[in-house]
């Protein structure tokens, strides 16, 4: 059969990322006007919390948030499961909490923030308004996120989170330059496309070569941890059900490093901050 | 062939492991000093730091810290190759670091001590003296450990970091009854014992029915999650070159839980506390 059409990026709207890369300009710009209003209020801790992939999500801002932010900058990334059963003893009615829901009904995270409101805390959160946690955050603390995992749901939800976080570090003076970065990113929904088209032969040869291998290492750390833990457990092991062991690089060589073997592929993240 | 004896745990040195026992006690003793010592003195934050199963180790000490310590004592945990690659915004020369090496050459920990001692931090290892690392931090601020995996190492590890971090939160007034934690775990190595005796039956059972299996999982929570990922990581890892992958008990639901099907041995470690 002759090959007739060749199809770039299979299963990915195209059009439909650039169109939400532009309205997300705008929810940016919402995220950026709450974490002003916090600012403005004033806050004693903030809290990032998630459970699996969106606790996988915030932890390249707890690394940002810690690495700019000053000495008295308290960030947390707590799990929504661990924090219902332990609770955080930081955690006071001056404290904020920037939380996420694709599917806005995650048991554990609603739970969390229904007690969280109980308490007075400040909860803000990215998911539709219309949802249980939407509800009961309130439409006013709630950024609809124009995500799913077809067109790239995941750097618009850490370009938001980022929005948020980046500039209540902007506001005690830590990171300077939020206003270029916000310039920067606007129109990177183009590039991210182009990088996604120029990966998709490597993507393909990849595929080919270790989609069925039985087992597969990835490797990453610092600001890409969060990203490493994502790919592997969310997009192979729940969407893909493939075995994976995923590992920081500071501790692949205290044991994971004997089980590389043939047949073993072994995937390294490498990322462009001090833990590369 | 007639079965004329029958071994009990084998490879492992009953007699010396409770002599160890004995000889721990007096050991736990130093390091309740140590912490005196630090009470005494003061100090703004406690860091925890290991690489590999010794960062496994201490996660238990920074989980009970936390869950008992008041509103103002800050615990860390730290990797020791992060720590030198990012270093942490809440250490000052105020700071009190417990760390351990088995080997007392652990290259990112004796890298991280030397540093730490010129910041003039105060670092305290369970290590033996005459070690690199004990070399570096002297050895008035030595334990030495005696400990081998063939006889229970980590649980010993566990006693003595242990003294050293309940008798910070008891000198603060958090865990008043750790005299009689003394006293009810200075026999406790004859009870440790009886307990692998009496599991030495189930124990082999499960290896006979799950050694050879191609990948397994472990799931833990709270107190028991470094554990989990030790026992995994160290011992069935680095040790006996099997596939593994840990998750926490609030994770497995979010993604793992897919790849459990027939032939993959699902173990559960069930702690006591509010994790479980």
């Amino acid at each position: 059969m002759k090959e007739t059409e060749k199809i770039e990026i299979m299963h990915f709207d195209q059009e439909g990322y650039l169109e939400d890369g532009k309205a997300l300009y705008e929810t940016g710009k919402k995220m950026t006007a709450l974490a002003d209003k916090v600012a403005d209020e004033g806050y004693d801790a903030v809290f990032l919390m998630g459970v699996g992939g969106t606790w996988d999500e915030l932890m390249q801002l707890e690394y940002l948030m810690n690495k700019f932010g000053d000495r008295d900058l308290e960030v947390y990334l707590i799990h929504a499961a661990e924090w219902n059963a332990m609770g955080h003893k930081r955690m006071t009615e001056k404290s904020v909490v920037l939380t996420a829901s694709e599917s806005g009904t995650t048991p554990e995270v609603l739970e969390a923030v229904k007690k969280m409101k109980g308490m007075g805390v400040r909860v803000y959160a990215m998911t539709k308004p219309e949802g249980l946690i939407g509800q009961a955050v309130g439409a006013e603390n709630c950024v609809a996120m124009a995500s799913d995992h077809g067109s790239g749901g995941c750097e618009k939800g850490y370009y938001l989170a980022d929005c948020f976080g980046l500039r209540l570090l902007n506001r005690r003076g830590c990171f300077p330059k939020f206003d270029l970065f916000i310039e920067q990113t606007k129109d990177i929904w183009k590039d991210m496309l182009d990088i996604r088209k120029r990966f998709e032969p490597r993507a393909e040869e990849l595929a080919k070569k270790y989609a069925l291998a039985p087992y597969t290492m990835f490797i990453g750390s610092g600001a890409l941890w969060g990203e490493t833990i994502l790919f592997s457990m969310c997009i192979l092991e729940e969407m893909q059900w493939k075995r994976t062991r995923y590992i920081t690089s500071a501790d692949f060589f205290h044991g994971t490093l004997e089980l590389v073997e043939p047949g073993v592929p072994v995937f390294l993240f490498m990322g462009e901050d001090e833990n590369r």
